[in-house]
Order: C-alpha cells, then sequence, then structure tokens
C-alpha cells in the first residue's frame, strides 16, 4: 500500500471515522483505524464493536488530491496516527507500508514508521440491503435525534430504555423515549411515498454519535436489517447495532384530559427553572416546586441547610384547576431546552400524575411528559 | 447590610476575588466571599490563605450603579452565590442581610435567601506599608512571569524550588525558577529611578494567577515585607505569601563557554518537537535525540514498542562541533513556547552538560537552561 493525499482532506474523514473508535474496547484490533486503498479510492473505517463507520476518499475528489502508487490495506493505532497525522508539516503526506505491517508516514522533512497490524484481522461490516429503506432530511433527523434521546435511560438494569424507539410505517415516524421517570414523543409526516415499515429500538449512544455528523447533509437514508440500522451520509456509512427486546407500550402513558392548561415562554420558564436548581442542587433532595393559583404561578425550593428560592413566572394563558407540584428540575431543564424559544402548554391533572409539555402551535407532534415527585 | 449594584459591575470584581477563593480549604470560612459595604463603597475579599484578593467598588463608580443603602458584612458561600448571581434575570440586584446572617439577593421577580458567616470571623489581610515598593509596566511583568514560571518545580520535596526568585536591587531585576532539570532566567533593566532593594522567593502558583489579572492593567506597584508581598493592580489588591528559605545560587549553573552553537526559529523548532514528542509520550522513555553533524541538525526518536521518528532540522547558522545529545522533549517545548515566534541560539558544550536558549537578538536578558537526559 502506497498513496499520497492532501492532509486537510484526510484529516475530516479521519475525525468522522475516529467518532467510532474507542480505546476502551476489549477487541485490540478496534483501537485502529483500518485504510484499505484500491484503485479508485481510499476506504477508512473505525467501529466499536456497537457503532461502525466508514468512509470514502475517491480518486476523484480534487480538493483530496489522492493518488494511489499500490494498492492494499492495514490497520494503524488510531489515536496515535491520527495526533500524527494532525501534526505533519506540509499540506502532502504519503503512507506506505514498508515492511511486514511497519507503515511509514512522511509529510515534508518529517518521517515516522509505526507499527500496524493486519488489515485481515479487522472484523467485517454487517451486510445490508435495501430492502426496509426510507429517506429523511438531514435536520429533521437532527431535530427528532435530539428532542428524545434526552429521555433514554443511562441505567444498563433495562438495557431496552438506553434506546430510542422508531416506527416506521406508510406515512408516518414516531419516535419515543422514557427513562421511566420521563418520556419525549416526536411524531413527523413523512412528505414523500414510503412503503418501508419497521419498529426498532436503537442505542441513544449512537443517535447522539449519529447527530453531530449530520451539520453539513442534506439528506440521510435509512436501511433496516433485523439487528442493525445503517444510516447513509452522502459517502459516509454509520451502522449501529439495534437493541432486542420489546419496547414497553407507551402510548397509555401520556394523559388524555387535563385539568390545568397553562402557556410559558420555554426560554423564560427554562431560565426560572435553572435558578431553581442552583438552589435544589445544594440541597440533598433535587426538587423544586411549582405553585399555580388564581394570582399566577411561582416557582418555589426550600433547604433548611441551604436557603430558599423563590419566583414569579410569567404566565401567558391560564385555565383550570389551582395545583401544587413538585418535579425534579433537571428532568424539567431537559425537556425545555428540546423546545427552543417558543411557547409551549403545560398541561396537569392531579399533582402526582405526569404532566405533559407541548409546543402551542404544533398539536400533538411533539410531547415531553415528566413524572413528578412525592414531597408528603 | 443593604445595597443595589449592577450585576455586570459587580460579577467582573467577583470574577477576580474568586480567583483566590478554593473549596479545598481545611479553614470553613475561607470557602466564602467577604462582603463590606461602607459610606463610600463595597469592598469583596477571597482568600485561600496563601494568596489573598481584595477589590473595591466605589459610589463613584458609575457604571456600577452602586448604591450603599445600610452599612454592614457578612460572608456569603462563594461558589454558590456567584451562581445565583449570575443566573439573576435582571441587571439590578439587590442584597440584604435579612436576620442574623441570612442574607436575600433579589432581582426582578426571583428571590434568593441563602446562610451566610459572621464576617468577623473572616482571618484578617496581612498589613504591608509602603517601604521597599517598586513599579512596574504589567505587560512586562507578565511576561516575566511567564517566561519564569515554566521552570518551577511542581514536588514539595523541595518546597522553595516551587516559587520563582526575584531580586531587585538599584538597576535591574531579575528573576529566575528552576525545578534542577532545566532552569529559566529573566533580567529586565528598570526605567526609572528605584531605591528598593529585596531578594524574595514568591510561589508559582500565585504567580499564575497574578498573570491571569495583567491583562487590562497598565502598571503594578509591588510592596514587599518580610513573609508577603502585594500587588496592586488599581483598584485591586493582590497578596500572596513568600517561601522561606535560600534560593540555591543559579548564577554558577549557566555555562559561560560553548562548543557548539546553532541557530533555529524557535516556532519552526517547536513544531518538529512537538511530532518528536508524539512518539516518545507512547514509549516509555520520554526522550529524543538531536544530532548535529556537518550536514545539518536532525531530530531522532526511537522506540521498539511503538515506531521510529526522524525530522532534518532547517537551522539558520551553525558552527562548532559535531554533536549527539539526548534530552525530554516536553521541557524543550515549554522553553520554546516562551520565546514566542522569533530566532534562537541553542548553545551546547558536552552531551552531558547542560545546553542553554537565548534570543540572538537579546543578549544574555532572557536565558532557558535544560539538563540533557543520559541515553548510554
Amino acid at each position: 500500500m502506497k498513496f499520497t493525499v492532501n492532509r486537510t482532506a484526510f484529516i475530516k474523514e479521519l475525525n468522522d471515522v475516529s467518532r467510532a473508535i474507542t480505546s476502551k474496547t476489549t477487541i485490540p484490533v478496534l483501537t485502529g483505524l483500518k485504510l484499505v486503498a484500491e484503485a479508485d479510492g481510499l476506504t477508512l473505517t473505525g467501529s466499536d464493536a456497537d457503532i461502525s463507520i466508514q468512509t470514502t476518499l475517491s480518486i476523484a475528489d480534487e480538493a483530496a488530491a489522492l493518488s494511489i502508487e499500490k494498492t492494499g490495506a492495514i490497520v494503524l493505532p488510531a489515536r496515535f496516527f491520527s495526533d500524527i497525522v494532525k501534526q505533519l508539516p506540509e499540506q502532502q503526506m504519503t503512507i506506505e507500508i514498508v515492511a511486514g505491517f511497519q507503515t511509514m508516514i512522511t509529510s515534508g522533512s518529517a518521517s515516522f514508521t509505526i507499527n500496524g497490524l493486519d488489515a485481515n484481522s479487522y472484523p467485517h461490516l454487517p451486510e445490508i440491503t435495501a430492502a426496509n429503506s426510507v429517506t429523511i432530511g438531514a435536520d429533521m433527523l437532527r431535530q427528532i435525534i435530539s428532542q428524545t434521546v434526552i429521555a433514554v435511560s443511562n441505567q444498563e438494569s433495562r438495557p431496552i430504555l438506553t434506546g430510542v424507539h422508531f416506527s416506521l410505517n406508510e406515512k408516518t415516524f414516531l419516535a419515543v423515549a422514557t427513562d421511566s421517570h420521563r418520556l419525549a414523543q416526536r411524531t413527523e409526516t413523512l412528505s414523500t411515498d414510503n412503503t418501508s415499515v419497521a419498529d426498532v429500538i436503537i442505542p441513544g449512544k449512537s443517535l447522539n454519535e449519529l447527530a453531530k455528523m449530520l451539520e453539513n447533509v442534506e439528506e440521510v437514508e435509512l436501511r433496516i436489517t433485523d439487528n442493525q440500522v445503517l444510516f447513509i451520509l452522502g459517502k459516509t456509512l454509520f451502522y449501529s447495532r439495534l437493541l432486542e427486546g420489546n419496547y414497553p407500550d407507551t402510548t397509555r402513558l401520556i394523559p388524555k384530559e387535563s385539568d390545568t392548561l397553562i402557556t410559558f415562554n420555554a426560554t423564560e420558564l427554562l431560565a426560572a427553572i435553572n435558578r431553581a436548581s442552583l438552589l435544589s442542587h445544594e440541597s440533598r433532595n433535587n426538587v423544586v416546586k411549582l405553585l399555580i393559583s388564581e394570582s399566577g404561578a411561582k416557582i418555589t425550593g426550600n433547604s433548611p441547610d441551604v436557603g430558599r428560592v423563590e419566583e414569579e413566572l410569567h404566565v401567558k394563558k391560564q385555565e383550570g384547576n389551582e395545583l401544587e407540584i413538585s418535579f425534579n428540575p433537571d428532568y424539567m431543564k431537559d425537556a425545555l431546552r428540546s423546545f427552543g424559544n417558543i411557547d409551549i402548554e403545560v398541561s396537569f391533572t392531579v399533582p402526582l400524575r405526569p404532566f405533559t409539555l407541548k409546543p402551542v402551535d404544533n398539536g400533538d407532534s411533539f410531547i415531553q411528559l415528566i413524572t413528578p415527585v412525592r414531597t408528603f
């Protein structure tokens, strides 16, 4: 293997692929980056067994100025190789297997020779055919992920809850996540005719990594099999394993009726909750209280060791019963952040039943649900 | 105590004073910020017993819009208070002692009541008179600190080496630091007539904190006593304790003669050493080798487990003997960074004796010295 490439173009692909590579793996070859030089281009692969990312630089890509002198493949220690590539002195660099798995990296007057591993020992990526495929806008997918992934569980005691449940049918795309204390649900109508039907649970960790790669992408094609999902982002392939098992039925968790309805600006409410949480974080019980009365709404927090906080909220609209309800302010903060600077309707039944937050202008397509805390 | 103040102006002073406050202190009252409201202004004090910082907002300062309604003093939990102040909703805030040491902070519709401590339990700052005082430019002091503090020791086994040795006489200001593996020395001629003579060792940690506060300051007055130094930065006072003991005689460490002299651009050499250190950091011995021969200079590194690195250096001027010398690249990186993008002369005697780095254009006013590593 021997090729010469523009460092800037190479580093861009290297950064994407490196998202999948961790030093914490139990499979030594996965701490490496796989490079395959073929006649028409160079393929970079990284994987942590859960997520795999593969991208290709073509000899037709002018910015990459890629010239393949000899085809071949190698696995190089990812972090060390990446550090070297980023600090080389010139714009061009040449990578060449010189003896066995020893690989030389040269740029200008600097040259490194590092020990690689046999590319044949690198695991194969899953084969995924085009059956069960749907294409959606990258911005929409990024929004769906950011609005739901906040509610996945971090606890391995119920692994199924560490993922987001995606349901796809002819007309709609539904994403739900819950850690059993809160829930986030987003529904999107598919604009094009879709014939694929799928029901999968994608690990939240995979979606967080994927979301970071969606910035300069227009559209994403999803291809789904029984145990893998592939996201195609232009020339970059993002594979994630799926979580196995049945996702709990979440539809019955969302209250259908309401006894108290109140409208806030999400950004204003978030600022008030942020302030109140300064106090609750100092105290043993991370709880704040919302009081809704005829005269308006108020956030309070009280911890004898630390102090008290009280803030009148700016209410935009209010109807229904008076109410006193306590909740974890961190769940509220995550939920409020997911709306951005819009007006939201908060809907309560009784103090110990979950309450919901929805955009005023967007019906039921996006719901955040929070379970209150019992304080008496 | 009751006062109202502009938050932005208050936060600026709060940030400066907070540099001295740590939660890791064994004296509980020092985790607090001391506030003293007097008829003509508000004083903020923070201290970790080694460093103390005090600053004053005057009622004459229009941007601060300070109005003192009632004089008094309190100590408030610094981090918690600071978090609250930074997140309050309005530009103005009011701070009032409401009962005992309970203090109320209000801004717009938000109000906090937090538990303070008796200001009488806060330690007194040292009294320092104007004897032994010298005034120097803040930019020059910041440069002297950044060029020398890199060489202080981090090891408490010889506490005296954790400080920078400052010697002041009628004409010159000399700063030296060494951790016994390397040394940094900076001499500055005082432009004004100075009558103070002093010889003190200031903890490197104090100087690092001080340097961060010198950005928007013109001049600094130093006042020195037996066990304290006070830096006066406009309305802000920065106190540091001094290290006790005799600093080792460093003058005889700097070689007077040279057998090999070579000139590099400091930034170019730094880039090459950075690259070579990528390899040395992966290997057990953190060492790189410099080879000087008639045909030029070359950096090499070799670790059988990890790989090899080799780079031809761009030499600007060269005279004297051929040489092969090994050193810790991290010491070299610290030293090179302290020069910025200028040409430097590196001066060697024999492979096991210290070598020096000096600016080509600035004589002996600034010297970095590095002790080589024995590799055979």
